[in-house]
């Protein structure tokens, strides 16, 4: 099931996306007098009623797939099936926790000269940087030259967990997305001209905040659930500018396998349905080429992952 | 005036702080007929509808305080009105924000013999961390021995801002709050071992995440408005352990002062209403003792900063 959240006030409205390509508005789709009427506002509180939340969704989409085009064309009229291109944003425009991994494969490690780390590095993205999958991103106006593209692959966490195995953390997946770690690498030459130990750390730190400006974590187009995803250490990720391909990699290349970065970050995080861990970037990013490639306005980076769909933003002047 | 969150389900209800020292809980206290019973649920939201939603709230309150014994008794009767001791959630139980400074204090950079930095620094606490003021800590089962407190001032961010000026940055506090970022230091040695740059880089992530563990940023008691602090860069704020004095400081002792902070972390966070600027803590933290003081089961830290209250949390076995 691919579940999106439509682009319309009052902070968007959960759908899902049938395989015409339509999108099913559940709110409006709703039967009057069943639970269905309940469902929340928000695909966190959907996910949040677990394995229940879901397959309720799924009865509603069953029955819109099985029903006659005349039915269909009821459901068009009354805006509860809307067509494909309806504005999205992020199926979760406002998560509460993302966990970014950095240094996640090989290809990307040896590419930068390093050696594989002996566990999962990561970093928290703000909330306040998630964006739609097409939605325009501004090139910030205090820092609009160094702004680079990351292809990853989203997990999305289904179900509470804190301190879970690597043989438990696959059952707390509710599915997966992609999505564009944008990044201002403004402060990346900081690291090597550091000449304290305190200079490096702070400008570690700038590194992570070149990540945080808004609409750097465009997410989406759909929340694909886990079931539609045979292997999720298996899947190509390509990430096109401007039509030419600058990252092609698959996740078989992960240094450790989603599992174990999911039981690894959950030592820290009480993670909950909904939070997010963004599982890193390959090779190819834009700052690694020679001579470096940099978002300019008007350029346009696509994300394609097997299964997943693209996510396809323009970079504009801020 | 002084907001909290109140403890009930689902996910608290927003209450006012009486001069008695009760609680007005505001939902059952609205005058049916009038805006005040659209009150949302989450203070965050009453703080998203700027000073008009604040001041819906303090005209309740004004009215409740004029009001007689009888009609208080009345309150009272209903549960519109709770007394003093009432369990508090955090004030905002779930935030979307927490910036965190580090290196705040002079004092606090003198004592680890550090500079002074040329801007301030900082990284995001995880809102899985947040509990309440009064709530046990538990010490996470895999780290459990270098518990630390860090007795701190916290801004609540009440107008959207980003690339905000010193001269606006204090416009857009809402109020303050006190909290504890509790530390496990277990990784804090790591940085001293790392014999390389990535190493060294990864020590200060963990330190970081050391951070992150379930109940490592009790907060409240209350969401002090802004107009009841007349200079939040000159607060006492004393951490005790077990009632023993072990931080003592001023906010006068900031490298850079509140308006700097805010505007200088605006420059790469869109802020809103309702996000959290926690300002660093001062010297006298536990790991900087000889020898050192880490939190033990049974362990009470409070935290108290003039005009905002103490929040009081006992560290317990995980």
């Amino acid at each position: 099931m691919k579940l999106v959240t439509i682009d319309c006030i009052p902070g968007g409205q959960p759908g899902a996306v049938l395989e015409s390509g339509e999108i099913l508005h559940l709110a409006r789709a709703a039967t009057p007098g069943t639970a269905e009427t309940w469902l929340p506002p928000h695909l966190r509180d959907i996910l949040g009623a677990g394995s229940e939340g879901l397959n309720l969704v799924r009865r509603m989409v069953a029955r819109v797939e099985e029903t006659g085009e005349d039915a269909r064309e009821a459901l068009r009229a009354t805006g509860a099936l809307l067509p494909e291109g309806t504005r999205l944003l992020a199926p979760l425009p406002s998560p509460r926790l993302i966990v970014s991994v950095g240094q996640a494969y090989r290809g990307h490690v040896a590419e930068m000269k390093g050696k594989p780390p002996s566990e999962p590095h990561g970093f928290l993205k703000a909330p306040s940087a998630v964006t739609g999958p097409f939605a325009d991103i501004p090139l910030p106006p205090q820092a609009p030259d160094m702004v680079d593209y990351e292809g990853e692959l989203c997990v999305v966490i289904g179900r509470a967990c804190h301190n879970v195995s690597e043989e438990e953390a696959m059952a707390c997946v509710a599915g997966y997305m992609v999505t564009n770690d944008v990044s201002a690498r403004d402060h990346v030459p900081l690291i090597g001209k550091a000449s304290t130990t305190p200079e490096a750390r702070h400008a570690w730190d700038l590194v992570h905040m070149g990540k945080q400006y808004p609409g750097f974590s465009p997410m989406g187009p759909a929340l694909v659930t886990a079931e539609e995803i045979a292997d999720p250490n298996a899947l190509e990720l390509v990430t096109r500018v401007n039509g030419a391909v600058m990252q092609q990699a698959n996740t078989d290349d992960f240094i450790f396998p989603l599992a174990r970065v999911i039981s690894y970050f959950s030592q820290w995080y009480a993670l909950a349905p909904g939070d997010i861990i963004s599982t890193g970037t390959p090779g190819g990013v834009g700052y690694g080429h020679d001579p470096k490639v940099l978002m300019r306005p008007g350029d346009v980076v696509d994300v394609t992952v097997t299964g997943l769909g693209t996510l396809s933003n323009r970079f504009v002047a801020g």
